[in-house]
């Protein structure tokens, strides 16, 4: 099974903020962007999911940030599969200036999986076998990246 | 009946962009709180509408930018009632800097009322016959500030 | 001279609102990266632009929403030159579905060009007039778009 | 020395996703909010910082969801000092709704002070030593909230 796919972007011009740097807030919205992006590669897709009624929604998120993201800069984020137990998941980044490959920000989310008919905790195993497989696999690779 | 009630706040920093201004964007947003604010006021609840099963989506949208608003400015927006017929809506609007008066844009927006359940136009004359009275009076008294 | 670049992106998760559709102020931002990416392209680029002491503010912008655009739609944005006279600026857009082209939204801004020093207009054939002349030239081909 | 104000917000619409919820990356941008807000009710107005030239950047952040914000609700966030010494601060908030007093979230930011024309951390202390009093008061009450 390959790493998860890596997700490149270009930092837009209403991410920055009157510092001239990309406000912080929007490095959560890069993880999104870069989750999903790369959970699709692997054949797990957020808006199939969400039409077979289940939800992913961040019960946590956490950000370093190292170095200052601006305006027009091309952007690499690495994401690598931390921990997957058919409720729960946790998943890390490290958000890259593309150019001289400076780490910009190192960041965490965790997830849970829930019925959107219920609002309850849906386990994958039972409720989506064909996901929960490949995140399974995907997740069983990583070489304790959180040790 | 009195006019659409004022919508008071004050410019965020997350708000502004590298130029050290309010990031144009965001005017469309605060168009959208000061409207959700003076239409509650006025006893027309868009969380109760939704609530009831009607959306009321944007169809229509235009700011003419006067003078750039600033981090941590206090900012006034007067909305005006242009035109209401029970499946449509335009609203008019001046964003004003509270602390000098100084007009800061001239904005638009049209609307119309939608069934959540169908997506078809909702006519709320039928629809919803008491937010349907009070928006036939806030909008028959605009004294033709759209000619 | 080729007319300009289209733009293409995803919508992102991010962009969604409770009605399950793009928030109408994206719209505003997808404008943006649409026309710095196309405006790039064609050799006028902002991130050079300001480095060189001009900022080029938005003074006008409007929306019409024909369809709404969803999750992780494929959109295409096609940009049109107005109007361009050395201090004053128009384009014109069209944001199509990419799977189907569907029209989703018909847009305009206008722009203006500061020195950031001064915060005054900026006439480009004396300030700029590098980009002046490429302006000048994507400008003139504009088949009356506008009529 | 009183602790730091609350700050009391109404989530906006275009704050919301399709999940019908906030939007995770939000919370980030209200941890901002009431955090400028509350700095500047104790006298440390980051508008006066900025003038003087002294920078305020986020090096970290971190949030846990508890239960989800939704549009229209009422929410108050609670900010504790945990950690100031004159090179960087560290802050925790609570983010509640009003009305039922429900935890929302519990979140985390760690700042540095830069010179703006440098880019070189300063030190409150001699830089601005009006602040660093009143941020040191401040920040000597905590009771040891971060154990």
């Amino acid at each position: 099974m390959p790493p998860l796919a890596d997700y490149r972007m270009r930092v837009r011009y209403y991410e920055t903020d009157q510092m001239g740097i990309v406000h912080h807030s929007n490095y959560v919205r890069w993880m999104e962007e870069a989750r999903i992006h790369a959970l699709n590669e692997a054949g797990v897709s957020l808006r199939s999911m969400e039409a077979e009624g289940i939800q992913i929604p961040v019960t946590a998120v956490s950000c370093e940030y190292r170095k200052s993201a601006r305006f027009d800069d091309a952007v690499r984020i690495e994401i690598c599969p931390v921990r997957y137990n058919g409720v729960r998941m946790e998943l890390a980044y490290r958000i890259l200036r593309e150019e001289t490959g400076e780490l910009l920000a190192e960041c965490r989310s965790s997830h849970c999986f829930l019925d959107t008919r219920t609002g309850h905790p849906a386990g994958l195993k039972r409720r989506a076998p064909k996901y929960h497989r490949i995140l399974e696999e995907l997740f069983s690779n990583n070489d304790d990246k959180d040790g």
